[in-house]
């Protein structure tokens, strides 16, 4: 039996422990939370970033959390687990986004330069909630505590290289949130696959399950836009917001498009209108603040859409017939495959950006002075080469000490089924 | 069998192709969402409207869309269409809602006299999603495109009429989204009706499928005060925030005391909770800026509910009765007749408006110099007569060109039912 | 049958009738949303309150609602009930908050000294929402209206002694809110018991329904910073939103922990997830303006996860067993101990804090300038002392008024059951 009596408590009560002196050692708040000074005006920035905030917070239990409840029996996992490995993630990551300990942290709601803050630790549990969808149901709540662990570490070396060292550009994560997500947690589900994740009755959704699935999809719908401008300032912040929905409508019309028409009885598909709906978001990620023009916008929404429906009529059963990869939530379709579409996208526009159209803002979104347009493009494209590295080779290792039969692995009954570790 | 394959799909793809040529060729970011330029200050424009903007979206998809999951085999239909004709709107309004394709559209997030923009896109949404909802279920996604496509136009027209040439006032919407969507619905629906219509078995709720709708129900009542007040500035906009509070607040306990009292058992509808208990904010849209006072706003709220539950109690059984009009989710209890409610309220309170109350804002409210209060509440009547005549002529029409059997149009037995287009 | 014809409905209209009359006569605009003056700057100041006042509104009536809807036969008696009484006690504190009536009330958005406000009625509304919680499915609708109306009052009297007299600080409500609304409504539980209660087999969830409540649950959670910082202002408003995002999550993680390690299989419940996980927003409330440090917000999260947890799991049969308590929500151990641990944290925060760490704002914490902090340690306590007489004393004597055989009481076999009040 699974479940083994304890083993995830003591794992958390260690990590909370050890949170909480981590904290009592180096964590404090911002000069903006701090004691009122009357010599400083700090009010106006909580106001400048606190609605941005609470969107992305929502997507992140919400939204994630209801997508996930599509399985029939795994409901209580999928938004329970969710809300555990957001909620370790948020204080993990604040420690992890900043590597150096040698000043006291600093805990804002936004982002500067070297005080990390809450926006940021949820950008690292977006990474970590989209691996999740990867092995949804088929791994034990001790599984992601280890996983998650990991990860933010990893999360925060490819962030490291390809933004501190490579500075290339990414407004909403296109590759170092969704494609490091994806692929890290393909890596792991590829490793941990068994033969009876295939052929199990309970993967799969019912109607109501289905309907409760898209509270997920239109909360990360809708709020999508401020997940990619929250970090932005200026007019460009406004742009991205812009660029965003229009993404997004256009990669919904042409995904309701496609999947009627890819089905032999022309029928809709949940799956695709639950995810695929939402691959504009992902692909706009990286160009969201540049200037890819209205219908730029568009036609980035609409390929995002064609990829990820595709992907899942077609290329996910392939590869799960052919590597064996199994991706429960199809992540590879709404977050790896739109990720790297966005990244090549936005390496496109950096190297044909025209300096004098970006006016004041162009050292503002490339911050290499030194680079040429056509370098700025080419760094886009080695940061996410780095991402995709770094995502699949520590994705692989972690699978492997997942596979170890201590963390309470599942057997082949156990899969995709709330039972194992709910009182239902 | 009703879904023939492909046409649907045809439709949108080259809908969606026509967008992204008419974006490209037509379509530019606003100077606020432009490159940035350090002699411009836009960044609290931002900040003054995203959280309403956010608000109006979220009561878009989740709002509309879970209040019409009460069919009970059609909550894929009602939640995915109101989706897909959301994002189908937000493009073809942003090119339909500016009428002189003489100068580029510009993009903004807001409401500006020469540019129009997504919060307009999402106005021109909730009009079309009214009409939605008098056709719910008897009518195939290609239907429901082509009707989206003529009633942007016409909703522009109506608009162009009562706004633009009789600067009626009507922050809020009574007339131009509420009345305007109601019946024009309700035309189509009319001209569409089939006697199969009325007593399908599957047009009803079942228990949790009531409860989703609530989801829909409480995030409109939620954030319907920001729908009132988006468009407004200066203190009008907090009026608008308080006065639609207040009459939401009002019109729900008047609801629930009306719709116990009306049931032969004395027991409450979920319809009534879930649709009259909004009609205050309908009723109040057109003087939501206005000087009405909290207590006329709870007046205003009362008596939207007593004109909502008894529409819905007595009247919609009746016109279906004598003049066949099938209204699935009661457009004309919630938006209809309210919006007429509102209208005439709002005519009453400006032909009653003192001047120098109004102190420095008479003009932005009422912007033609020329006319005495007397003749601005006229010409509020006079827009409402245009509004109802425009939508009931151009929805009739509209429901003449649905009528062929050429739009994948439904037998009897599809009605109601996702099985037709969703696999299930 | 309880249900009697009309009771109910008479009730609310009356008491709406009465609500505009009082409106007409007392109630007026505040200077912000009145006419507009171009010599006053109103404008920032909806944008400073209305995101967190949109947070705190959503809190109201889906959080709370939908918490509610866990109940396998009583969703729309949860979600419906909670919504009628959120409209009923908007309009009715607006009126009440204010003890004076020798000026016109205002209302704004915002609390200020002596204009109360629409946040201000919110507060309200929580309040009477948790002693719902306590009595759920177990009253009719009539004596909620009842319970409401008094409560609102008693409420009130303990503000003026706690906050107006004793000075006591308590930004997020542990102690006004929280712990007043458990103990009264504990109070009215225990006058109504009947051993009916507590066998029925109707008082438990089904799968979907504890999905419903998750939705309350998630919503709660997200939007908690914002109801313990949107009273505040400068740099407090933002470390009350951060030491609340981060009670929050160090408690869902010892939730989590505690509920596995506490069940005999090892399994997690979902009593739990949806309820403890809350708690370290309440025991956050009356420090979360505080300098506690983002370690000590950690602690006290994980503190309140203990209290919280263990009493679901320990206290709460063991209270019904003994005292006769039944206490269909928790609310002892989400609002009840929690509150009261909040409480006590305040004092000692209060007590040992130093003047000068809270440079310009210790006088604007502690208002009253002559004592000293371990006076003001001293007063928090008094405070609490006072909520929890005031409390448990008013609801005594309400429960034993709702206990008169006139207010459509429940028989046995009517308890937790849609079908006595509402179409099924």
């Amino acid at each position: 039996y699974s479940n083994t009596r304890g083993k995830a408590t003591a794992l958390l009560l260690v990590a909370q422990a050890i949170f909480l002196v981590l904290f009592g050692l180096f964590v404090d708040y911002d000069v903006s939370a701090g004691p009122r000074n009357s010599s400083l005006s700090t009010h106006s920035t909580l106001a400048h970033y606190y609605p941005m905030y609470q969107d992305v917070h929502v997507m992140m239990v919400i939204g994630f959390g209801f997508l996930m409840t599509f399985l029939k029996r795994h409901g209580f996992g999928s938004v329970g687990f969710n809300f555990l490995l957001t909620c370790f993630v948020i204080q993990w990551s604040i420690l992890v986004n900043d590597f150096s300990f040698t000043y006291r942290l600093t805990i804002t709601i936004w982002l500067t330069e070297c005080s990390y803050s809450l926006l940021e630790a949820d950008f690292a549990v977006a990474t970590v909630l989209i691996s999740f969808g990867a092995v949804l149901g088929v791994v034990s709540p001790v599984q992601l505590i280890m996983m998650a662990t990991i990860e933010v570490v990893c999360y925060n070396i490819s962030i490291y290289v390809g933004i501190v060292q490579f500075q290339a550009t990414d407004i909403g994560g296109s590759m170092f949130i969704h494609a490091f997500g994806a692929y890290f947690g393909l890596a792991v589900a590829r490793v941990l696959y068994k033969k009876s994740q295939t052929n199990s009755r309970k993967e799969g959704s019912e109607y109501h399950s289905d309907i409760f699935a898209m509270i997920g999809t239109l909360f990360l719908w809708l709020y999508w836009p401020s997940f990619n401008a929250a970090p932005g300032n200026g007019t460009e912040r406004h742009r991205a917001v812009i660029n965003t929905v229009l993404s997004l409508a256009a990669c919904t019309v042409v995904t309701f498009a496609l999947s009627a028409v890819t089905d032999k009885k022309n029928k809709l598909d949940m799956v695709h209108i639950q995810n695929a709906t939402l691959a504009g978001g992902v692909a706009m990620g990286a160009s969201a603040d540049l200037l890819v023009q209205p219908f730029g916008a568009l036609l980035i929404g609409s390929s995002a859409a064609v990829v990820s429906t595709l992907g899942f009529r077609y290329l996910q059963p392939l590869l799960q017939r052919t590597i064996k990869l199994h991706d429960t939530c199809g992540v590879h379709n709404l977050h790896g495959m739109p990720g790297v579409l966005g990244a090549v996208i936005s390496a496109i526009i950096a190297a044909v950006a025209n300096k004098a159209a970006y006016q004041d803002s162009y050292h503002e979104l490339f911050k290499n002075t030194l680079r040429t347009p056509g370098q700025n493009g080419g760094f886009q494209i080695a940061a996410l080469v780095v991402v995709l590295a770094i995502a699949i080779s520590t994705g692989t290792i972690t699978g492997l000490l997942l596979k170890l039969q201590v963390w309470d692995n599942l057997t082949a009954v156990e899969l995709f089924e709330d039972e194992v570790f709910w009182e239902v």
